[in-house]
């Protein structure tokens, strides 16, 4: 199985790419950054994103693409950037015809590094481990997409890791939504 | 100039398609609502509301497409499902080289009713009296599409109302972004 791993951004955003090999073993098969300009406005921006996503697939041809939930961001604009590219993702999947799944953040950190409150550096190092490779890969939004791979392919096996990070999760959600 | 209002949501998308005839005098030329279903997964509500906002598109073939601009909601889910379904219609804009801008609510309503306070009621009657309307269009998502359309057509004339109520909108923006 091939995951495309999507950490969305408008400025910058993220794509990994993650096979199973034979023997179970992930492989990094493709890892980047797609960059939009600011200075053009945001109707071309998510076109030019829209073009690059679709490049991408039609490259390295994914069986799923996994796109990370983002609903934590305490900035309005940022979310709503966010949001804007994780939906042109979305978007593109469906039409696509291409499973899609997503995951949050914690989903992920707790995936690859057995913690939900791991940080961006611990996340770094298990996704360069865990894939056998020889840098981490830059910038961190390209890194975050292929531990978004990872997660996805390990979801399926039902690791309690993930569950336990879900429940810490949920309790989080509820506390949020009360203020 | 022929104008699509749009007042973007997942559940509920409302279009609006406003003209200016040869009197100047506005005219609605079109109105309705894009429902997508809420059982469905999010990839494919994105999906459906991007096959409708084209159908609508090609029946309509408005010379410019004027969005709603969000980013006052409160709850950070109900704003990235808002963002996303803003960022299908700009991406639609995008892709079939139609131009594209984006009001926010306080805009809307300064332009229709000459306050950016002012109520949903009091928007939906002027939308009413402007267009020349035996009744009201519902529901209230295919009002505020229609004044976002006639919102459009008055910016390009430099209403006064509008600045002014847009150095409101700054004032408060600033005080939001404080917290």
């Amino acid at each position: 199985m091939r995951v495309l791993g999507v950490d969305p951004g408008l400025t910058r955003c993220g794509f990994g790419i993650v096979e199973n090999g034979s023997s179970q073993k992930l492989i990094m098969v493709g890892v980047g950054v797609i960059k939009t300009p600011t200075e053009i406005e945001l109707a071309m921006r998510l076109l030019a994103l829209e073009n690059e996503l679709i490049a991408c697939i039609n490259e390295y041809k994914p069986d799923v693409i996994a796109v990370e939930r983002v609903f934590s961001q305490l900035n309005i604009r940022t979310a709503m950037a966010t949001g804007q590219a994780a939906g042109v993702a979305l978007l593109i999947a469906a039409r696509s015809g291409i499973p899609v799944a997503m995951h949050t953040p914690t989903e992920v950190k707790a995936a690859v590094t057995g913690s939900g409150r791991a940080d961006k550096k611990q996340v770094a190092l298990m996704v360069q481990k865990l894939l056998s490779l020889k840098e981490i890969p830059k910038p961190v939004d390209a890194t975050d997409a292929l531990a978004l791979a990872i997660c996805h392919h390990w979801r399926g096996t039902g690791d309690a890791r993930i569950a336990t990070a879900l429940a810490k999760e949920g309790a989080r959600l509820k506390r949020v939504s009360k203020k």
